[in-house]
Order: structure tokens, then sequence, then C-alpha cells
């Protein structure tokens, strides 16, 4: 028994809309622990419409459809689906109603079109609309299939999904065994890597161990069937244990951590405080920091030292040192961290001096080389250098270069008493 | 003849990430002019993959695969689609030479399961990916039918997209009747308020007109059918002269075009310099600013005056003024902002003190209160306030607010005639 989510609308073929229906069902589904293996997204075309209904009843059995339910014209989907199942539409006096009361209620007037939205397919269910004119259907035209039909609209599908499909999923026995997830997340190891000294934990089948990367950090889903999500809590913490432990520093959180959300915890635990001085990341480092509820406990601010003159002058950068050695430099990263940490008076003071491209790098200092600065509480400074690779896009390396700073610190607050911080 | 578009990965199916490759890939087709019918989303599962690949090799013409391409076990695209045209695959030696230079550029070691994805379909031709590990293929297995894949991560697959799949196409003789776009963008305006100003034009048929909006900005994609991106780009022109002129100073830019883009443009156009004093956007604001290449040409860097300390300290704000009418007033917005203009000696100093949340607001001060400070070249200072909302996320608002201060430095540029600077 598997569920399908059909997305109907030419706007989606056309791009122009990101389709978040199907996320938001897929995340649903695997909560209520309902199997999920196929998602089509099919135009505003009767006849295409009836072939991948065709396909997807012959291989699901709940067939969840979003869009093709408003007034016009090139809505379609109630239409086919009864045309499919060779049975009339009836028009609903109660649903005429209540879109007749909607319309009111906005002072607008209802035109004859919207007429069309109350035909339900004879024997279906409606699926009540709160918010939007467009009501759904439940149905199950033979044995063993169910169909239910949402709007497009994102808050009144949600909204449906929550008022009423969820509740009678529950009613036909769905939600007892579900599917709970833990994401863990590494920083400073590559996809293969960490796959070559897990890989065995890819074996398993509950929970299963699946890995993923996006932009340099890598993670790994542990996810688990259970008839609760304590149960699946359970099954879930040994493996996790045993995964963070193998990939030791380079595990930096799990689920909705960021880099910047553990260095965050790491600095109010250890009461302490940051400043940044940011040269190609131009800030970008500081609103990761920012991007953290309650940052304003350790976080005091910086210096977006984006011309040289500006290292010079706030940062106490050494004019000879700029010159002689170049702004993306070991020595100007170092003076940087340290110039910040002074100036505003923190503990720790993080900087980054890079080339982030598209133009700007040589043979010597390509795009993408990157120099981390870091100055400790005992006023130490240590320096790390970064090749990004010159092929990525200004972006990329700006982000790489902010959460390589984060991970840095990372690393040092986690081991501070082996330094004698 | 049409495409169809098969993205691979259990990820999908359990709505851990957002299908936003289904878009890019349906708005490149819609730009060749390619139809296209289906999108069909399945997990890295061989049997059920073979399965879609008879129906998708059945209904469509060219398959574009993205997702599966990786090193770990359960990436099977590649091995799942030579399975299903019966060929073996090849270790191809350039393209594990190609990964392995890789590794070494970045410094890492190349794992014995990277030797995976160097396993091309017999007779395919490598699609190269010129930034990460996995390359895709180009592989007609029988005539009239086109495989593409291409890997999950969008940034590689939109390379590989335009560098070589886009020129391949166009040698088969697609893009030459095409649909051609400008997407036309606002700030400033509402989505209803510009579509009631703009009324008529939904109901043109070449070009289209069509609003949406996202994240505070609203835009108007004018799209044109025609033989050639010059003939569509002459249906377009007059629409999209008539729509700016409705609009004015709430038209910001086209296309690729952002505040930020806009902003650096006019700077670099009178030659003068900016720098920013940033409270609650913590640095967003600069990495804004510095997203653009080349923005070093008129930005000099800015102070994340994250804590009051700091904003008295480096910036200057009155202490008093802090005490008494709080950090987010209009009076230390404009002091931030004329702080950091002669702090750092430029043209322009843009400033921004508010509260981003969830926490921090109270009644006269609520969540989503923000104040923007413009210090202008005669040293005049201006300041706006802004009520965002207190249901916003946090992100949302740091968003809101940087955008908001580039389109008043934006506005002001534009006028600054009448403005006597």
């Amino acid at each position: 028994m598997s569920a399908e989510i059909i997305c109907v609308g030419t706007e989606l073929l056309l791009g122009d809309i990101l389709n978040t229906n199907a996320q938001f069902l897929a995340l649903e589904l695997a909560n209520l622990g309902i199997p999920h293996y196929y998602q089509t997204v099919v135009g505003d075309n009767l006849d295409r419409l009836k072939q991948v209904l065709a396909i997807a009843s012959d291989r699901s059995q709940i067939l969840i459809f979003t869009g093709g339910l408003g007034p016009t014209p090139d809505d379609l989907t109630t239409e086919t689906i009864a045309n499919f199942f060779g049975v009339p539409l009836i028009e609903r006096q109660d649903v005429l109603e209540d879109i007749a009361r909607k319309f009111a209620e906005r002072g607008r007037e209802m035109t004859p079109n919207n007429h069309k939205q109350a035909l339900i397919p004879k024997g279906a269910e409606v699926l009540p609309n709160s918010s939007g004119t467009a009501p759904g259907i439940i149905w199950q035209p033979r044995p063993g299939l169910i169909l239910l039909t949402f709007p497009g609209v994102p808050s009144e599908m949600q909204q449906m999904w929550r008022e009423t499909a969820v509740p009678y999923l529950k009613s036909q026995g769905w939600g007892k065994e579900i599917i709970y997830s833990r994401t863990l997340r590494f920083w400073g190891i590559g996809e293969s890597a960490l796959a070559a000294k897990v890989t065995p934990f890819f074996n398993l089948s509950n929970p299963t161990v699946a890995p993923y990367a996006s932009q340099g950090e890598v993670r790994l889903r542990v996810s688990a069937r259970a008839c609760s999500e304590s149960a699946a809590k359970e099954l879930i913490e040994p493996v996790a244990q045993q995964l963070q432990q193998i990939a030791g520093l380079d595990y930096f959180g799990s689920d909705s951590d960021t880099l910047a959300s553990v260095v965050g915890q790491l600095l109010t635990d250890a009461d302490e405080t940051l400043s940044v001085a940011e040269s190609c990341t131009g800030g970008y480092l500081g609103s990761l920091v920012t991007s953290i509820p309650g940052s304003s406990n350790y976080f005091l601010g910086g210096v977006i030292s984006y011309d040289n003159s500006v290292k010079a002058s706030l940062l106490g950068v050494n004019q000879s040192d700029l010159y002689t050695m170049g702004a993306v430099s070991k020595l100007v990263a170092m003076q940087m961290a340290s110039g910040v940490r002074s100036l505003l008076s923190t503990h720790w003071g993080l900087s980054i001096t890079g080339i982030a491209g598209p133009g700007g790098g040589t043979a010597t200092k390509p795009v993408g080389l990157v120099y981390i600065g870091l100055a400790k509480p005992d006023g130490i400074v240590e320096c790390c250098k970064y090749q990004l690779g010159q092929n990525r896009s200004r972006s990329s390396i700006q982000h790489a270069s902010a959460c390589n700073a984060l991970d840095l610190l990372r690393r040092r607050l986690l081991t501070k008493h082996e330094q004698g911080l």
C-alpha cells in the first residue's frame, strides 16, 4: 500500500512556480508512515491527466491530487477523474451555498463559472475548504483505491490536509506506524570520504542510513519505521551515536542545527563573545551568525573591511604587509582577526580574506584562495588556508568561506581545554 | 517530440528538499521551445526507476534526469539506465583522471567509491561537470530517444546544463521557435496594487504578461513566442516599456538585476562610494552589496554594530540617545548612517537598526519595526521607518530590511538632481 502525489498545473511545467506542495505532502506522508514512491507533475490537459491516472491507479493505492480545482475552463482535475472512472458529476447544493456565502463575505460577485466548483463525482465525499472557494474530494472509486483532491494554493491545501485529510487517513488505520528521521550534519569531510568510513551502515534496514551533500555540507539521514516517535528515536539513537563517534569533530550537529547555531551554543555555554572582520564575504559571516535568534548574547559585531583602507584604518592591519604580502595573505588574515578582537574587546576574533571571483585571481593567488584568521581568548592568533576551487561561483565561495570560518571556531571551542584556553 | 524531467532521489520523496531542479529545467525547456508534459520524481530504487524509464521512454523523446550520480551505493541512475537498455558500463579513463585532479586540487583523498562515477554506458558521451566530481551523460540509446543525466546538486546541474546541454540541444534543431521572457522587477509596491495598475496587459496573447511575488518583490513576466530571440525581444520591448512607465520608480530592473546590482551600477555611474552600518541585519546588507562582482569599485565596507557598545565606540552614536530613545530609533539610525559615512570617508552611508525577532519586541516597538538611515554626499541624513509585520520570520525581516535599505538608496541615486546632490 503506497501513496502517489499528482500535481496538476501547466504553471509547474512552465517553471512559473516551485512545487512546494509536493514537498509539504511528502513530509506529511512520511509523518503518517504512508510509503510514497512517485510524484508526477502533469499539465491541465484531459488526455494526459487520464494517462497519469491510469498509471498511478495501477501502482499506488492512495492518489493525492493538487491543482486544477479552480473555476476556469482549464481546471480539469475533478472532471477528468469522474470521466476516467465513468461516473457522472453531481452539482452539490451545500457546496454551491458555501461558495456563494464566501463571495458575499468578501463583497464580491459570484460568477457563473464558480458553479463548476460545486460539481462532485457521484459517490464522492466533499473535502471542505474553509478559506478558499474550491473544495476537494475524498473518494473510493473502487475497493482499495482512495483519491483525495486539493486546490493548488498552498495555504488552502495545507489547511484542508490538516483539518480533514489527516483525520480521515488516521481513521483508515494510517499514522500507527510512522517514519521518523534524524539528519546528522558534517563539515570538513567530503561525501565520499565520509561514506567510505561508514559504509556498513548503508546496509541497515531499520533504521536506514543514507548520505547526501549540499554546498560543502555532508548529511547522513537516519530513518526509522516504528509505531511511535519515541520508539523510532530509540532505534535511531544508538546508530546516530556510532556515526557521530566515527566522524569525530567532522560531525557538527543534527536536524535544524547549523554551524552558526552550534557555534552560538558553544559561545553561550562558555560565556564568551565573538567579533568578525570580513573582506571577501562582505558581511555574510556576520549575517550567518546573526541569523540565530539570541545571537546578541555572544556576538558584538564586526568590521566589513572590504577595501584595504578599512583594513588598515579600523583593524590596524600593517600598511606595508598589505603592500608586500597582499590583502589575501596569512599575515593580513591574522592581523584582521587580532584587530577586530581588540577593537570590539571580544574573546574571539574571526576574520576572512580571500578571492571570491569571478575576477581578481592570479596564478599564485587563484579565485577560491581564502585565509581565515582566528584570534583566541589568550591573544594567540592562528590562520588556515583554503583552496575552494577556481570554478566555483562567487556566492558558493563566499558561502564556503563563511562556513569554514564558523567550523574553525567550532573546532577550537570544542577543544579549548586541550589548547589551554 | 517532447521532453520529460525525471528527478531521482529518496530525499525528494521524504520531503527533505524542495525540487528546485524541476523548476529550473522547466524554465529552460520553455526557453528552448521544447514541449514538456510530465515531471516524475522517483526514489533511489532500481526497479521503480526502471519502471519510470519504461513509461517515460514510451511517451517522451528527451529524458532529462537529475540526481543519483553520486559515489555512494544508493546512487543508481547511470547503472539503471545502462541496465534498462541492456548496455554495459565502461570505466572512462579520462573521467577518472578528471575526478582525481579535482580531489588533488582540493587537497583531499580520492576514495575507491569515486571510481563508480567514471562508469559510463557504452556508446554514451560524457556530459562534463566542471565544478563537481559527478559527470553526466548524453546518450541516444536508440533512434529518436535522447537521454541527459545531471547530478542533483543545483549549482552543478545548472552549469552543466548551460555549458553543454543547451548547445547540444540547439545542435539538434531546438531553440528555433522559442519562448523568450523578460522579467520586470518591482520593489515598494504590492502584487495586487501593481496588478490593478496593469490589468489590461493580462489579456495580451503574444507577449503574455503574468504577475508573481516573492519575499516582498513583485515581478511581471513578459513572454513572447517567436522564431528568434531578437524577434521575441521586439514583441516584448514596447510592452515592457509601457509597464515600466506605469510603475515609475517602483520598477527597479529586469531579469538578473537585483536591488544590489542596480544600486552598484548607479554608484559606478556616479563614481561614488558606499559604506554600511548594520545592527539587526548583522552583515546581510553588506553581503548583498558584495554579492555583486566588482563591488569593490564602490563599496568600501562597513561596521556591524550589533551591540550598542559598537554603535557608540565605532560609529559615534550618542550614548544618551541610545539610552533615552533606544537602539531602534530614528535618531540612532541617522547617527549610524552619518557615523559610518565619516568613519569610512564615503559619499553615502546606509544604516539599519530594527527588531528582527522572534524576541525583543514590545508594545511600542514590535518585532518588524525597522529604521533605515541614509547619509548623503552633502552630509544631510534622512531616515525611513518600516513596520514589516510581527508575524514574519527573523530571516524574512532581515531580508526585507536590507532590500528596503538598498531601495531607499536606489531611489535617491535616481533622483539626485532633484535633491540638488
